[in-house]
């Protein structure tokens, strides 16, 4: 089939990589930068560029943009999209994007898939793409109510054509809650660990929980500012949460308070335990 | 020479198997538990159990105790303890311990050592101790005002031969102050965040950023709970600050204010880049 895939940064670039590398399918690619559209020709990542003329053609089409600029170009192009196509996009909250583009594929004929690939790496764009990105990794699919499950299978089969190992079905809502405690509240949290002040005298006193806690503070701020604010609230009811869980600790050591202290810390562990499966 | 080891868990048996490994020394071990000290032998990480006779020939002690242990064991044993030998801990917090033993060390002719592997794994124990626990790892040391250049060289060619490819010397104060940063404050965090009731339903959902923010969740709460209360005066400041900047990042969200969170976001990865070194 032919698969057109909007946006070749991280994600979509990966997305082109991994698909021509695994499947017989034709790819065309656009992205608005033309040398990186340039590029991905060069380095076999896509067939051809994505033309107004070619859309029509397409039967599946990638849109690998942020929230609101997939949101713009799906209702930009809704009429040239082919009746009975597949359009998914791969960005980081569901509901804003599902909300906006299922009645609108339902009006014009072609089929909406929300789609979450979990998978990243600290730097964007296409320089930075790779086939293996999704290898092992979790898709999650936000199908609209009354999607057939043989458009659920289809990009289901491709999603572990190209790497990935998991694919979890859930409602745009089920995902944005989940995902703020996951993902969104993880970049929060490692942005204002690395600004302790203590942070400027650290090299050669830490082991890994340090560099576990801050790897994600290397993000693009105008993505995830984006994505933080189409799921404040979920990400509010997380950062407010973990606030309160911290001030308990806070409270049992400024009271000196043993027993407390140890009761807090037990139940982190058997919290831990229990969610990833272990006996305790 | 002759290296009495006291406690042999997770680090005082990763010490023994290090040393007997890459050293000539003669190892001697004790611990709490008979059949610890005897499953030592049998493995070979000691040659002798380390006795009350043995310990007046040792050269080298290093205490891998929990902290008020550590100080309890050398006050009761300082009597037996060779004039001119070193006393090295291990334990994760240094001004309480140092303050304890650094005079009691002057007046009865041996030295003392604070020290502190940035080294661990999940689960304790002597079960779970390796020979490679401390590859490429850093070791700090606090030597106290007066310690011979040539005591510190001693002790930290020592830690090069068991696998440290790093020696920090801070004083106590300096070690405590940024370990309530680097380690426990993230073992706090962890703990906290693993307690979201959203973490019940992450399968699937997440990437690697919930992975590196609860590793730590898994924990021994006696052992920290000593640790943070040892240290709390620097824990309590670490826990409070990033409970303001985690409040910053909460109010922007409540009001919208995406210039804020942007900028709030800017600053965390800039302040990553400047600490790890890369530009941005």
């Amino acid at each position: 089939m032919n698969i057109g895939i909007i946006g070749l940064g991280l994600i979509g670039g990966s997305m082109a990589k991994a698909l021509k590398q695994n499947t017989p399918h034709t790819i065309y690619g656009y992205d608005l930068q033309e040398t990186v559209i340039k590029k991905a020709i060069l380095v076999g990542a896509i067939d051809e560029p994505l033309t107004e003329e070619i859309l029509p053609d397409c039967d599946l089409l990638i849109i690998a943009l942020y929230p609101q600029a997939t949101i713009d170009y799906v209702h930009a192009h809704c009429d040239q999209i082919k009746k009975g196509a597949i359009v998914m996009d791969c960005s980081g909250v569901k509901a804003v994007v599902c909300a906006s583009l299922e009645p609108l594929a339902k009006e014009k004929g072609f089929l909406f898939m929300g789609g979450h690939p979990m998978a990243g790496v600290a730097h964007g764009g296409f320089t930075h793409s790779k086939k293996a990105l999704f290898n092992n990794a979790s898709m999650i699919l936000t199908p609209a109510t009354g999607t057939q499950i043989e458009v659920v299978q289809k990009i289901k089969l491709l999603c572990m054509q190209i790497g990935f190992t998991n694919t979890q079905i859930a409602s745009p809502e089920e995902h944005d809650r989940v995902i703020a405690f996951t993902s969104q509240l993880a970049h929060v949290v490692s942005s204002a660990y690395i600004k302790s002040p203590s942070a400027l005298e650290h090299k050669g006193f830490s082991a890994g929980s340090y560099k576990d806690m801050t790897r994600v503070a290397t993000l693009n701020e105008d993505m995830w500012t984006e994505l933080f604010l189409d799921n404040s609230e979920f990400l509010e009811e997380e950062i407010d949460g973990i606030i309160n869980r911290l001030t308990e600790y806070s409270n049992a050591l400024k009271s000196k308070d043993a027993p407390s202290l140890r009761e807090l810390l037990k139940e982190g562990r058997e919290r831990k335990a229990l969610i990833d499966g272990e006996k305790f």
